[in-house]
């Protein structure tokens, strides 16, 4: 029975598993569940070993990778700390491996990610991958390394204040990027101009049919983070900046981002800009953590 | 008699040219002379060559390392363009070595100040150079490697719009970081308002004696430019930022600066943040590229 490599996506509302026969680059099988980190960190890991140990079945485990939100030390296998999911210095590598061994590598999932896109490009010096969802994070890869700061916390960029006088994000500051150009910072402000409920696809959906008030959201949106990924390309010259996440990959939001950063960019000689859809599938951290951990990991 | 190393730093407005006794980090001799870009780029060699050559007299050269504002390709050996100087497709290694022969190295002075920085320090992952002066520029070192970017053009943050109803840059754009909190942006602001020419230190200087329009151009330009740094750390998240520049490193400033930022990063349980002003004499630009000379051209 041949051995599988089985790659994890820990989300703040969702988490992805899936096996890969070993070096293929399409999974055998994917299963979600969802992420509940309310009910604590020994009863997820509980759940994700039942749902892992099942996949498996009875093939054995070449290797392993495991990608989360938050900030992660790979060198320690440490969760430093985690806003979406509430967890601080969780030993991530040393629970996984409990159950599926030790031949696993544990990274942040824009981390992850980037190296995703990455390895499937061909010849570029670097790659800076920006997810948008509910929050908003980056992660890049320069010459096949990936970017992780001193402190392992580079690509912070949700919490980046680009309005000072901005709307109240969750983290208690105003004019954070991904309160004004996140889905759940969209969602928190149609809340709060409307005093009812609407998810960020109704308001994108609204927005396209031209009512104004969401279509002003989305301008306003669409404008900020197009000219917070021009500070981006300025500061940081990546050979292609890939876009991400269910909000990100809304055609109607890329195409307004697209426009304002086409509008913006500091333009000189000589200097070629790519900003592209993320198309890896499942998803790019997924590929990302299976890469990973097979860098890792050379039979 | 001795060998020499020479190091060169050719700013907008004035050239810097240090002799080094082989291995020594305090210069021998120092000249400065202005550039005049105007006057063309075989004008201006000639007259390098000139200074070089009385400078070391009869002791040989070892190595000599040169940097300038602008996209250096330290591969190929050429300046891709410079909007301060007005050049453009330069082959700034082939002009240098035609008069200090064949062991030098060509590096942006940017990235060139960030190495200078860099080896000052002991056992940091990663550190972030801004320059605040005319303009402002940046660059970057982890783990021993300067961050070029794609294009060789990474730490061009000086025109990344920070406020796009802001005043016009010398660029034509409006808004740009750099015509908000460099010093001929404040120049040109206050030239505006008043109709009279102030030098960077005027303005200043007039700030602190809290004349209303000065404080105000101050506020604005620190606030700024403080939160523009809060934004690389969360992106990039270096072991140390240090600022350096004319303006950058006036106290004042630099203060004002700081407090915006303390006030405004993202903090995360156990991120250590560093911001620091260059004390890297004569400038952090010359002893970068002197060590980067250096590790280039081990003996």
């Amino acid at each position: 029975m041949p051995a599988v490599d089985i790659a994890i996506d820990i989300g703040g509302t969702k988490t992805l598993v899936s096996v890969f026969g070993d070096s293929e680059q399409e999974a055998y099988e994917l299963e979600e569940f969802s992420t509940q980190p309310a009910e604590g960190v020994d009863g997820f890991f509980e759940r994700l070993s039942d749902v892992c140990l099942r996949m498996k079945g009875r093939r054995d485990v070449n290797r392993w990778g495991l990608c989360t939100a938050g900030a992660v030390n790979p060198a320690t296998g440490t969760l430093l700390w985690s806003p979406n999911l509430g967890w601080k210095d969780i030993e991530i590598y040393k629970k996984t491996a409990s159950f599926l061994g030790p031949v696993g590598a544990v990274e942040n999932d824009c981390n992850a990610a980037a190296f995703g896109e990455w390895t499937f490009r061909k010849d570029i010096e670097s790659l800076i991958y920006v997810t948008v969802s509910t929050g908003i994070g980056m992660g890049m890869v320069v010459q096949g390394k990936i970017l992780r700061g001193a402190n392992n916390a580079a690509g912070e960029i949700g919490h980046t204040i680009v309005k000072p006088d901005g709307p109240t994000c969750t983290c208690g500051r105003r004019g954070c990027l991904q309160a004004i150009s996140g889905g759940r910072g969209l969602e928190i402000r149609a809340h709060d101009l409307l005093g009812i409920e609407v998810s960020t696809k109704e308001i994108i959906d609204r927005a396209q049919l031209n009512e104004p008030l969401f279509k002003e959201m989305i301008t306003e949106a669409s404008e900020t983070l197009g000219r917070f990924l021009c500070n981006l390309i300025d500061s940081l010259d990546p050979s292609v900046l890939v876009i991400g996440g269910s909000l990100g990959k809304n055609q109607y939001y890329f195409d307004r981002i697209l426009k304002t950063f086409e509008e913006n960019y500091y333009r000189i000689p000589g200097k070629k800009v790519k900003v592209e859809l993320s198309s890896v599938e499942p998803n790019p951290n997924i590929i990302g953590i299976l890469s990973l951990s097979r860098r890792t990991y050379k039979d």
